[in-house]
This record gives C-alpha cells, sequence and structure tokens, in this order.
C-alpha cells in the first residue's frame, strides 16, 4: 500500500476529494503518525472554507437522527458535507465502529457524503486536536459543509463543539434537571437551540426552561434561537439549517466569526503542541523507567510533581 | 495572609484535617501555581488510605442527591468524607460555585465533610490532573471516603471516575437511548451500576437493558452489581454502601485493586507532565508572538504542526 506512506499522495488525494484519501489522512492524524505533519503541511491552505457545525446534547436527545437528517436536507440543496461523530473512548469494543455502521446505511452510496466517528486512543489533548484536524482535512477536501456531532457533554466535547462556527445544542423535553444540570456547561457556548422530540410532553417546560436562563445570560447582542424539531419525522430541519445560516451571517457582519476561527486556531495550536510534548515524553522515558517512577509512587515515596520533573529533567527541560 | 504563599503551612495543615488549609491546597493545585508541587511534595506520603468512589451519569440522572445520601450514610458510620465534582468549565458563571452552594446546605455544620466543586480553567490536562491532586489531598487530611462526582459523560469524565478505586455509573429509567448512547463510553467502567429514581416506571427496562449489555462483557471475574435507588427519600443507598465495599474487596483480593490504583498514578503521572509543559509554552511563548503566529495561521499560510513546532524550537526542543 504505497497510499500508507506517502503524504504527499494523501495529500493530493485529500484536496481532489478522494474518500480514501480523506479517511488515510484522518487516520494518521486520529494516531498522531509522523506523516501527518506533511499531509497537513499540503492540505491547511485550502482549509477554512467550509461551515462548520457542532452539535452536542445529552445522550437520549436523538442528535444521530438529527445530523443524519441534516445532512440529508444539505445534500437536497446541493450541499458536500463532512460527517465527524466523536464518542468517548471504549478500550473495549472500540465504541466508533458501531456508530459508523450504524450512520452509513442512509448515505452509504452518495460520494457528497464523508462519515468519520472519531475514538481518542486515550492521549490527552488528543481528541481536542485530531478533531480539528479532520475538520481542516475535511474542509480541504472541499466539503461545503462540516457536521461535528459529540456524545458527550463534558470538557473535551464542550470544547471540541466550541470550536465550531455554529454551535447547536440539542435538548429534549421530559429530562427533568436537566436544563439545570447542563447550564454551567454546554449552555453558555450555545449560538442555537433545538428541542428535539418536540412532538413529546413537555417542550413548552423546555422552550421555558432555555428562556429563563437566556434572560440571565450575556449573549454578545445575539439571542440565540430555539428551533423545535422532530429529526424521527424529518420535521423542523430546514428551520434549523436556516437559523444555523442566520447565525453565521449575523457573525460574520459583527466580526464573532473571525474572533471565533482566531479562538479556534489558538487551542488548536495548544492541542497540536501537547500532543507532540506527550509524543516526545513517551519517547524519551522507556518503559522500565516509567515502571520505576510508578513503583516510588505506589509506595508514596515520590510524588507526582516530583516525579513529573524528572521527566522533564530527562528531556532536557530541568 | 501568610498561609497564602507558605506550602510548609498548608501542608501541616492538610495533614491536620484543617479545612482551611484543604481549600487553599486545592485551590493550588486547581490553579497549577508553583506552590502546589511543594505541598504535594509534603502532604503525598500520607494519601493513599481513603477508599476513592467514583460517581458519574448524564445528567438529571440525580447524582448529587446521591452522592449527598451517601455522605449521610458514611457520617452516620463515622467515616470522615471529601467530596469532589467535578464540573464543566462555564466560563460565564463559574459553575462550580453554585453547586458548592446547593451541596453545602445537608452538611454545612458538619467537619467531617469537606466538599469542593471543580471547574477547569480551560486548560487541556487540567482538569485530570488537578482531580488526582485534590483526591490525594482529601487522602492525606485523614477522609476515610473520597466521592468524586462528574457532571458529564465525557471523555475527560470518564477518565477522572476511572480512577477511582470504585466506578459507580448512575441510570435512571424513562431515558429511551440512554444504556444504548452509553454503551461506547462509561457503561465499560462501571464496577456498581444503580439505576436511580427506581419509583418510577420503566426501571425494570434498564435494569434489562444493562444485564443484557454486561452479558455481552467481559468484567474479569466480576460481574457488576445493580442497585435500585431512591435517593430523593433516601431508598437503597445502604445497598449502595454495601455493593461498593463488596467490590473494594473483592478487587483487593484479586489484584485489581493494585492494578487500578497504578494505572491512576501512570495517568496522574502524564497529567501532571503535561500540566507543567503547557505552562512552560506558556512562559516561552509571548502574547505578540503567539498572535503573530495565530495571524500567519488565520491566513492559512502556516499549519497548526508547522506553527507547533516553531514554538517547540523556541523553547529549545527542536
Amino acid at each position: 500500500l504505497p497510499l500508507k506512506n506517502d503524504p504527499g499522495l494523501i495529500a493530493d488525494l485529500v484536496l481532489r476529494g478522494d474518500v480514501r484519501g480523506i479517511a488515510r489522512a484522518i487516520s494518521l492524524v486520529e494516531d498522531d503518525r509522523p506523516e501527518a505533519a506533511a499531509v497537513l503541511a499540503r492540505v491547511f491552505p485550502a482549509s477554512g472554507r467550509s461551515l462548520v457545525i457542532g452539535i452536542t446534547g445529552p445522550p437520549g436527545a436523538g442528535k444521530s437522527t438529527l445530523v443524519d437528517r441534516m445532512a440529508g436536507h444539505l445534500r437536497r440543496a446541493d450541499q458536500s458535507v463532512g460527517i465527524i461523530a466523536v464518542d468517548p473512548t471504549s478500550p473495549f469494543t472500540g465504541g466508533a465502529i458501531l456508530g459508523d455502521r450504524i450512520r452509513m446505511q442512509s448515505h452509504a452510496t452518495d460520494p457528497g457524503v464523508f462519515i468519520r466517528s472519531m475514538a481518542t486512543r486515550g492521549h490527552l489533548g488528543g481528541l481536542a486536536a485530531a478533531t480539528g484536524h479532520a475538520i481542516d482535512i475535511l474542509s480541504a477536501s472541499g466539503k461545503d459543509v462540516v457536521l461535528v456531532e459529540t456524545v458527550g457533554v463534558g470538557q473535551d466535547e464542550v470544547e471540541i463543539v466550541g470550536t465550531a462556527d455554529v454551535s447547536v445544542v440539542v435538548l429534549v423535553p421530559g429530562l427533568g434537571d436537566e436544563v439545570q444540570a447542563l447550564k454551567a456547561g454546554i449552555m453558555e457556548i450555545a449560538d442555537v437551540f433545538v428541542v428535539n422530540k418536540a412532538d413529546r410532553e413537555g417542550v413548552d417546560r423546555v422552550v421555558a426552561e432555555i428562556q429563563a436562563m437566556l434572560s440571565l445570560s450575556m449573549h454578545e447582542g445575539h439571542v440565540p434561537p430555539i428551533v423545535k424539531t422532530v429529526a424521527a419525522s424529518d420535521q423542523g430541519v430546514d428551520a434549523l439549517i436556516s437559523a444555523v445560516r442566520d447565525f453565521r451571517a449575523w457573525a460574520a457582519s459583527s466580526g464573532v466569526f473571525e474572533r471565533k476561527r482566531r479562538e479556534h486556531l489558538d487551542r488548536l495550536l495548544s492541542s497540536t503542541i501537547t500532543s507532540s510534548l506527550l509524543a516526545r515524553v513517551g519517547a524519551a522515558l522507556p518503559a522500565a523507567e516509567r515502571d520505576s517512577l510508578l513503583d516510588r509512587m505506589a509506595s508514596r515515596a515520590l510524588d507526582p510533581y516530583a516525579a513529573a520533573a524528572l521527566v522533564l529533567a530527562r528531556m532536557g527541560m530541568s
């Protein structure tokens, strides 16, 4: 497989929108392979042109179905679509694979849709960096819209969705304390709210809770709209896409778009540096020495800060 | 305030179980202050003796109430308790503060309970490291049990709960796709399952779903029990604590406990190194230079890998 080891060829395929090239390039950034830097160097100048939409919310909110319907609507408007689904790490089952299989069904034969699940390998900082690079690869491949879906509502997921051009937070009726519980985290990053499964009882209560919360917060001149959808029966999805485009237009005219993109690049720089440094730590510290450090930590003779200082000294950073 | 700048005094207060010392020490690790290393060096030898219980699950599962009831039961058994609640970052409202206020009510006058919310400052890797150090501080202060509650179900949260001695995953009836959605992430780290709000309709279905999932997975000789609770009316909490202690005893005899503790230390070492390296990156790169790099990235003239390489070269790590 010459493709595997040739960053130039992979980059060219990405720039031509070739599915195999895109898949291989994302694998390189996901696995943090040395070839990833060369691929990104070639494709990065062509990136940054897609509309990047982040979709998050708690489990069971119907995000995957919603993303699937959004892709369908975008395709009918002749827009090409990249989808990145960020799954929590599954050391046992490899959570990403099942997700891909389910998702592929409705768009499997459509070359205008590229779908990829990302699962971290447990590297700190790796998920955010790999997702950022994957967005740039999909953008460089010519996708008009990139949809980034996160399954969780955790810190990494907030960060990933926060790096999108437009962040969509999906809620559903009937989860009692949910809006309250989410308040501290993802609510403030929302540019657009969706109340999905809006044919269920309790939809007005969720909408009222969101409105009450919005009345207390500051959103820089933009009050996030609340769109009701029933993704399973394809209701409200057009309105959602309109709301996303409206926000994008407002963000461009107000300067918010440019600021968001810059913050995104700032975080991507930090997470890329972190990944790179951790790779160097791994290379600088042979397994036997790490074991020896862990033995001393386990006997409580060496604390984590002191152990970290020893490792850094070994890397010539004392 | 001499306390603020004296790691030796802070460490002594921690070792005596002094609330002010504990609070200050955790603030130091949370803010990644240089004094944190000196405090940890002093208190770390006294850490590692608490039973650390991680509690996670989706928003609305009633985790906070459950943690509150568990603390009550442990106190009645004369166990001292430390509680760490990990909230997603809230750049606007400071999510941790509200949480503290609500929690403090039922245990406010009890010196045997120390409660602290942790909110990250957006540092990559910072949440996991700070939480790990906070657990060690509480353990060194003599707390018999440390309860670590995470609000989200994201990558960081999975990692944090996975570093506990016993991981409790809380679910509730009536969240349709929930078990399925969580499958890839937190389900596999569960040592004990709780179905909370077990007076609600649908409890048997959730239990059956968990059992079906467990039948497919491998849990190293231990099948996680499923405990039904109604935390709001204090039902099932004794059974939960028994299940936790049973797992702890089994883990000790099977060697799983020792392995988990070692993995925890391994991750804590990695996250401490990452935090330390990122602090050095911040120090090595003046704001004006970072701005200049971001300008070149924004114009797509410089890709993130190349920018990271420039920063590392500046740190003498080319």
